[in-house]
């Protein structure tokens, strides 16, 4: 390699690159920076004895050890940018059998190391998703014993950086994700170290259930739920985690660019309420300044009266906090809610069907750009692949009424069917399955007692209403409505409900000025995660989940 | 209009259209179930025969006054969704003298109207930014008096359903942002009218400051900020606010757009914390359940935690709380911060270049495809077109002490310079225009003291910092760094700024499992999207805006 002195010299001993800034000002330093500038100097010299010192012992030792690789590994200083030679570094994932030969440069982890007797040290590294392996064998004058020795020792999760030659592999490599070439190194050093031991490996972390209780000859360790919570940074770097938050942002975005491309604008509303809004119990209270505000529980009421203001059409991606003390599988404290109104011309299923098209462009988008991570998923949990229905027979839609007949004709007492709970909704979403072979439908026409008051009631049956609820593998993730938009119809309903409209004023007004017909609805992100690729509990879809019993990491 | 009697049905007698969903079930209703119907049923017969009677009046008063035209006009009834005729509804800014003589529909706020004696009307139609001429003149079996009447009578900002006529102006109507054609009205019904009297009208508000005080023969009225924030669903509606709004959301998209190229994903992290961090003067504390949360003051620790869990570039957009009693026009305790982070290979000017290209990448996107929108805000904001350096010299990049340099030349005493104050920063910003005609520039390099205590040393002067700040029109809009990714290093700095490193703990311990090199910054959405337009006040570039003595709306 042309360029390895010097890359030795940026990695190993950057003051001798350095030079003292120039005096751009015309004056003298003051008083305190001549102390400043005193003292400094006196640690500097102190310093530069201390590593005098300690490059003499080394000295001494390399000439004992005789080790001709010396200026080819090591830990690195820390970097503080002391220099930028500006060399080329690759993805593991770009790596191929087509670059049989080259020389490369890469950071990445450690996942695994192994020795084979003192001349060879077979190591995993990864980068997010992707892994391979990498080799490092005694060659004279280049890979020393020293070498080997040094880089056996790497403690696991440490990050590196490799230069290596690529090869490809003469039969693949199924423990790393890219199987067909491996790295042979020729310079190692270490970038980052750990402080301490690991709490799990992430290799134990990444193992699927399906794998840990399937194989009887080695015992696998399992690590629980909330022993990753409690080392998330750990826990995240999983090739299954790396992937669900690939996907989380797929969400995202697929939301954002089907709403931009109907003319929706992005809306940012306050968080910090001054009054406790559509259902008191379960807001949270906060100290502001001399008085109290509240966290919102959604956008509702600020996207609402941005339609009064005229915006037509707005999302808002943002934080909905909620302080109900549920310590469920599907509750969180705080989540993220993809919210959505509209102004609607006509009928409220103008917006109904813009949500529907939205879903299937969002399940269309995963399916089709993000195969590889769905996969990645898929390994750790298992799931029968996402059903919907994206023909010409279109989404299944029923009827609160229809949906409640489903679960009648399978037992279920009609008494018990004021409301569909969790289970029966459950059980709704397996009988959908087994009859129309969907994963995701919609129930139209929800009773006005199970809405909160500012639903539109049903222009001929006042105890329904203009409502539905979106349901995925049976959960529900989606709840909206066609709004009420006429003031004295809004300050009854909030009576009806126990609200007194007076501590909403600046709502209630909001459409005393005029405001169009309109609907929309509010999505769960960590929801449709979860539920799009069976996660099972909601904390897995979060970054850093809130839960009644939850505030870190 | 072979449609007319149709639509006249569907909008006013919608109970004709009706029909009783079947019972789906073979079991008959609940106890409870019936005693409602009953009370419904009731509830309709009476509505009923009062609707009977109402039409019986009516009819006689239409009788006596022949009005041939009551059924092209008049209050619609609540839209509860009663009918979906699926008639076309067009938008103003699609108007154009090509579709001259053709019948549209259209649904648009009255922003004023002026009758022209008992047989005339002129309306002011508005949608969002775009406004129209329309006109409705007595015409046999079309237009009665009657109509003309009723019409004049409508309230500023109603909005009304309106059928009419394009026709091509003879001359260009000033008053109208699309002034080559105006409306012949055939048809106009009341969608949503006011309940209560406008705080002031939504062209006074959108009127700009320098109409105002040039025009001597009219006094017109000035419609002060807290006036209009008060009222800010009325203040919003200005053709300017439309504009701001818009820009807004295309800074979050150019934002989102630039990093998705880059290979970032943007993340979401949690606003309640278990502990106040970063500095605990101006945290928002919570009541949590039985304990106590705080409000994220930013995602700094959350992304840098993200890095060491190998997601390697993030972004996040997302409210930011701030308790700090500031009454300035730049302070909000709430606004939206456009974060990220990155790991970096060599050196945090990568961070650093990239987030200068991201800044270009925004400025060009916003120049490019919004100047429509840019030139509205500019007729009320006057200010000179904002000015970057776009070419192969690249953005202006000073050291602090070069920056320092420059106001002590101008005559600012150097000794009030450890810090430059905001005052300071706007008349650097106005030196640097003055000398490289530009209002958009870097300062790096800033002394260690003023940086939080997770910023990297400089490698050869520890009393400079790897960081930088970002500067539009002289007011801050960036500030980023190199962090410290080395737990030792931390636990230093912490210590030399009084944090105990143990009230930090999940923070530390994500270092100690090894952590890339990295850096990143944090820019205020409201801020660029206040300097960008030179609005003056921060609060104008926040939908709902909360400081300290403002909660509402």
């Amino acid at each position: 390699m042309a360029d390895s002195e010097e890359t030795k010299v940026a990695a190993n001993a950057p003051e001798t690159t350095s030079e003292v800034p120039a005096e751009g000002s015309e004056k003298g330093p003051s008083k305190n920076e001549l102390k400043k500038r005193a003292k400094e100097a006196e640690k500097a010299k102190k310093a530069a004895e201390k590593a005098a010192k300690q490059k003499e012992l080394e000295a001494q030792k390399a000439a004992a050890d005789e080790d001709y690789a010396a200026a080819n590994y090591g830990k690195e200083p820390l970097n503080q940018s002391q220099s930028r030679p500006r060399r080329e570094r690759v993805q593991i994932k770009s790596l191929n059998p087509n670059l049989d030969g080259q020389t490369v440069l890469l950071r990445a982890r450690v996942q695994t190391s192994r020795a084979q007797g003192n001349k060879m040290v077979f190591l995993n590294l990864r980068q997010r998703t992707d892994s391979v392996q990498a080799l490092l064998i005694v060659t004279p004058e280049k890979v020393s014993k020293q070498m080997v020795k040094w880089t056996a020792g790497i403690q696991d999760e440490s990050i590196v950086l490799v230069e290596g030659i690529v090869k490809k592999s003469p039969e693949i490599i199924k423990s790393a994700t890219v199987g067909d070439v491996e790295l042979l190194i020729s310079k190692i050093y270490l970038v980052s170290g750990l402080d301490g031991r690991l709490p799990f490996s992430v290799e134990d972390a990444n193992r699927p259930e399906t794998e840990i209780s399937s194989n009887e000859e080695v015992q696998y360790k399992r690590v629980l739920l909330d022993t990753r919570l409690d080392n998330r940074i750990i826990d995240l770097r999983t090739q299954t985690n790396q992937a669900v938050f690939t996907l989380q942002h797929a969400i995202g975005h697929l939301f954002r660019s089907f709403l931009d491309s109907k003319g929706f604008i992005e809306i940012h509303s306050p968080k910090l309420q001054g009054a406790a809004t559509e259902s008191g119990a379960s807001v949270f209270k906060v100290n502001y300044f001399k008085g109290n505000a509240f966290l919102a529980q959604s956008p509702q009421l600020a996207k609402q009266m941005a339609i009064a203001a005229d915006f037509e059409r707005v999302y808002e991606i943002g934080p909905v906090f909620r302080a109900e003390n549920s310590n469920t599988h599907r509750h969180m404290t705080e989540f993220i809610g993809l919210d959505l109104e509209m102004a609607i011309e006509e009928h409220y299923h103008e917006v109904m069907e813009l949500l529907d098209d939205l879903f299937k462009h969002m399940f269309r988008g995963l399916r089709e750009q993000y195969k590889n991570e769905i996969d990645v998923v898929g390994k750790a949990f298992p799931a029968e692949e996402f059903k919907w229905r994206d023909g010409p027979e279109g989404t299944l839609r029923l009827t609160f009424r229809e949906a409640v007949d489903i679960l009648v004709e399978d037992g279920v007492p009609r008494e018990a069917l004021e409301d569909i709970d969790t289970e029966n909704e459950k059980r709704l979403g397996r009988l959908v399955k087994a009859k129309y072979d969907t994963d995701y439908f919609i129930i139209d026409k929800f009773p006005m007692g199970l809405r909160p008051f500012y639903t539109m009631p049903d222009p001929e049956d006042p105890t329904l209403s203009n409502s539905y609820d979106f349901f995925m593998r049976g959960e529900e993730i989606l709840s909206g409505a066609q709004r009420i938009h006429d003031p004295a119809l809004l300050v009854e309903k909030m009576k009806e409900k126990g609200i007194d409209p007076a501590s909403m004023d600046s709502y209630v007004n909001a459409f005393r000025m005029g405001c169009p017909p309109h609907g929309g609805g509010g999505i769960g992100l960590e929801r449709v995660l979860m539920l799009f690729l069976k996660l099972n509990n909601i904390r897995r879809a979060s970054l850093f989940p809130r839960d009644p019993k939850r505030l870190e990491p």
